[in-house]
């Protein structure tokens, strides 16, 4: 079992989908990633490994895909045109309908897959929210962790490859080869960073900043060293990771 | 000139889009319809228009594709396990995120393209929000035009067929043959709405109605004619039909 | 029985109102119609519909009528100075109050009768809304259709005659002979509408429009041919018409 | 100067009104008053003092009227059926929008005058909303104060007179006489209230009250005593007292 | 019994407090009070007179305290930097929260001890509001009552000694006499306001100011008389008072 | 310089404060932390810590102190009689309200202390929003990280002493000796969460939980270790470096 959501017709649901079945939503972004990556980046790695994970695990786990959101909070890029971006209060409301809607159904385990590290927190807010408004089982998963959640990113990179950097450029050349130029790809580290011991991606102080505050060019990382083959490592390792997740998910429960 | 919005790069657009660009907005739903079609007839039907549409007549009329909402208002199967409905409340947020955000680009023209009967008030309201709040020229277009704004649905379903009737169960089969089950079709058409000269579907009295008011199968409409051909002729029809209205958007002007 | 609503008092409530009572509401505007109007325009035509319902077939049809919602949502409008006007969020949620009110009575079909073109699509959001949320049967009625819900207008104003034109003022006219000003009417058509197939009033297209887009005078419609004989015959028709549905949702169910 | 509001044509308005204009807004109440008077109490009272300011002072002091807000927050009644009551939130975004609205017009000063208790901490509260978010001045009045803001009340009802009592009843009786019944009124006074030094009405302590929380009969105060001399004497002393008010609020400035 | 709510432990709650147990809650506010007084006037004084309330009669009354609620609605100083202020949506749904939050504990009495004359009117909304919504029996009180709700002020300062006037400026003086600096103090009567019989602070007529309306210092009063001897008697009294007042509260009961 | 924020007077702050000063702003909780600890827990160790920092590096830093937001997000504890909650929506709302006023002076930076780690997400996306809204420089610090955050907890407690366990009933020991029982403490770590890789506290996936999700008991974590030596060790050092993180913030900027 398992597959496409929306591919189910309205009175199978009640026979197909069971209390073990796992809701699985990609969460996307339509936002600016540099002039080297388009505005799909994070849209198109959240789907297309979400395709992955149903090709590669679904019967097995009874996974159901949703449609993506393909826009989502994204005001870390306000300052460009072109980012589409939902306000935190819309897509919480968003996420408490579709939350609201699948409670209705016999599945009571939902996995929001994040392509886009700005919702991270949000999300992790949602969770505890469509827990007890709607009792769903809820879940976090990332194609790739950002460093405040304790992923990590090269050394090179100093740790801060984190928005259009070495590994998201790569997994997206994978993806998409015809979309990306590298030629317009440059280091842009904030080395300034590097020189604190708490305030800095992944350090003890957290703070509000915004895509532009480092370089006007929008983009934190090195993608210069970007290449498909690193992208299909990357995104075959995140696929098996989470189907490995995934397995854990299917057979959590809160009582031992 | 025209394509994927998604598909640029940040700092193409103030480039690429102009004031006569149009943003085209598909919308979808994730609702029931009925034992013979699967839940994702209109965000399928929304998203094959717009990707013919793009593919006909993108290039001469300057036309840049969104990814399709997928999930809109659908609380008329509130009712039915599996459908998944934003709140109203959120709906507008979504599409006042949405406007804000491309209000910001060069572009000031944008055209909802709505595959489901029941958002067509709300979206009709929300052209003159945008219009006010962000100084976007906004339309909305359908695939096919509700009753109540003046569609016509086949005299021998007396105007009825608006939820998985014949139309819409054709151009579904043209487009995802596999997905649809015509065994489990019936004619469900409310006959005592017939007798009525104002209270009726495309009446001068609007109600307030559910899908499951009339049936609990929860479509209205007589799909049992419903073919590929039918479907192929309605969605070329369509097609057409929108790319010469959006020609007429192109050049629309307030101003004599 | 029939009448004011608050004129009953508290304790014959469940006395007097039962499943088949009907609740009028009326909802005009107070906002600009040109040099020839008086803002009071919408309100003043809603009520005295109202009014004279209850007077004619209140007492068959069981009709009790609440005070006019005087004003409603004008934002076309919020361009000119004295127009008053709801936000639509705003408008939500006095109707969703109502609604919850009337609910508690035994009273279960609630009828807008709407005086105002800028409110029909809102309205008709609200019946299903009204309907899910507090178990009303939910009903919008005009004293004139707009174009876009199938209503006409005159050949000769080539159908645009929406908003301060000739049956509009004719109407006004019959109610308040003594503030209206024909002098100071003009003919006042976005004539280039008529040129498109689809972008027009009650065309397939929407868009959205403020009511200075066309004329710096804010009234769309000609008014000249206007009388006081013509907007009898409109009122006593509406008012006929109106009877004959509200005596068709007197007995209006929807199990068959 | 001064009359109806609504009644203006909109290019009038910038040569009728100006900086010191008054806007005269009546607040109502549709809501239970027990069994010997109606619903409408409340609405009436606060339009016919309206009124009656508008032909006696009105040109005097350039005062606008506003039609009526019928229906407010009455949710000390929400246990009554037939009480329509707006939520807190709902009143508070009509105030804002009306003055949103106003404050585009010449005129600067807007009066509430209200008819129900219950909305005047909430009024209190919007004065100083409207004067920040749309700098009118703001002024609430009323025709009987509440005791909790220093009214007073019959001794023979202990001053607990506050719904439905002798005063208010007389009022109505004088406005619409064939719409009370007496011989269903009866003394209802909270009298254990008396006994309290601080927790009492207008006392220093407020409490957090329901119209049925002393009686199922859901008023206060003993209407027994109630005659329409009375009720002419007490309206048109309200009407020159808030005839000689409006006068202040005429000339009224925060600058010496 | 009585004391700090915070430092019971979770389970021991059910066995503590009892439906006759009162829970006190200190409003104050962070708010400038003119060069004499720091801007933590309110603060203290609500937190001060609640812990002596603790003090001397919690024991015999079952009161508990919870933790100030510093920061609430000052926007009548929105136009002095250092004030920090609610907007009334937030302190309403602050309160909400913690009416909902304590209605799931035995305890039906909230008393909520406000500081902050610019919150009396919103507080005594939300009494009602908290108690349909929570069932709780809700009480506010004033170390010091507002004119507007029947508080006198001396007649030395016409009854206008409402924001850091002499008796304010004597209790904070008893309480923290290092922080006042009375050679900054003057008299600051808005004197005109004296000459009006209606529209001024206590009269029929509430008006929307700021407290910069009448003095740009932006206090209103005379301090120049304050004295920490003052101060001491009237916080002495103002805490006996209010016990008195909770003892009636204690026992208070809708019922006869 | 530095100190208490509300000790100000009004019109010194645009003297007192800089664009160099930092607002730090402790938030705390009133939520169960299991038997052997009072609710308060979180507000104590909040308010001593940040009192600790004002104590030994407002001075250089200067930093002024805002009163303690004492209650917060605890919804993780909505089954427990007793916590009081904020909804994330108020929780919002009251930072949004803060970080407006502060704007209005010269300090330009913001600092959440933050005392309870399910506030973490939320007060982490709120950093951005204020960051946007108000041009503050805005950041998150703890005195004790989650493990989520890359805090690390005892390995005895197999990383999950996250609510209650042996370091924060150490801390609080400290501070408050007299309200704490350890003899209500035992071990109570979800033991089958240590078989998890993915799905576990500071795991790669993200789960939304309850506090009473695993034991009835509601705390995580083995409190049977605490000590006030332990206790005392563990809060210096917290407030040593967070006067170390603090310094940074002191100097950081986003330009090089």
């Amino acid at each position: 079992m398992g597959g496409m959501y929306e591919d189910l017709k309205g009175p199978e649901i009640p026979h197909v989908l069971s209390e073990s079945s796992i809701i699985l939503l990609p969460v996307g972004a339509i936002e600016q990633h540099g002039p080297h990556l388009p505005m799909s980046v994070d849209r198109v790695i959240a789907e297309e490994t979400a395709k992955a994970i149903v090709e590669r695990c679904s019967n097995d786990l009874d996974i159901w895909l949703l449609p993506t959101l393909a826009v989502s909070k994204s005001n870390e890029h306000d300052w460009s045109t072109g980012t589409i971006s939902l306000r935190y209060e819309t897509l919480m409301a968003v996420l408490d309908d579709i939350g609201r809607s699948l409670s209705k159904t016999p599945a009571k385990k939902l996995v929001l897959l994040n392509g886009h590290g700005g919702n991270t927190t949000l999300l992790n807010t949602a969770l505890r929210e469509l827990r007890l408004n709607y009792s769903l089982e809820t879940f976090l998963i990332h194609p790739a962790l950002p460093p405040a959640y304790g992923g990590s990113s090269t050394e090179d990179e100093l740790g801060m490859g984190i928005h259009g950097g070495r590994d998201e450029t790569s997994v997206f050349m994978f993806l998409r080869p015809n979309l990306v130029d590298l030629t317009k790809a440059e280091r842009r580290i904030p080395e300034m960073l590097d020189r604190n011991k708490h305030v800095k991606f992944g350090g003890s102080v957290s703070f509000g900043w915004l895509s532009n505050d480092f370089h006007e060019d929008g983009y934190i990382g090195d993608p210069t060293g970007a290449s498909i083959e690193l992208g299909e490592t990357l995104f075959n390792s995140a696929v098996e990771s989470l189907c490995e997740a995934l397995s854990e998910i299917k057979t959590f429960s809160f009582k031992e």
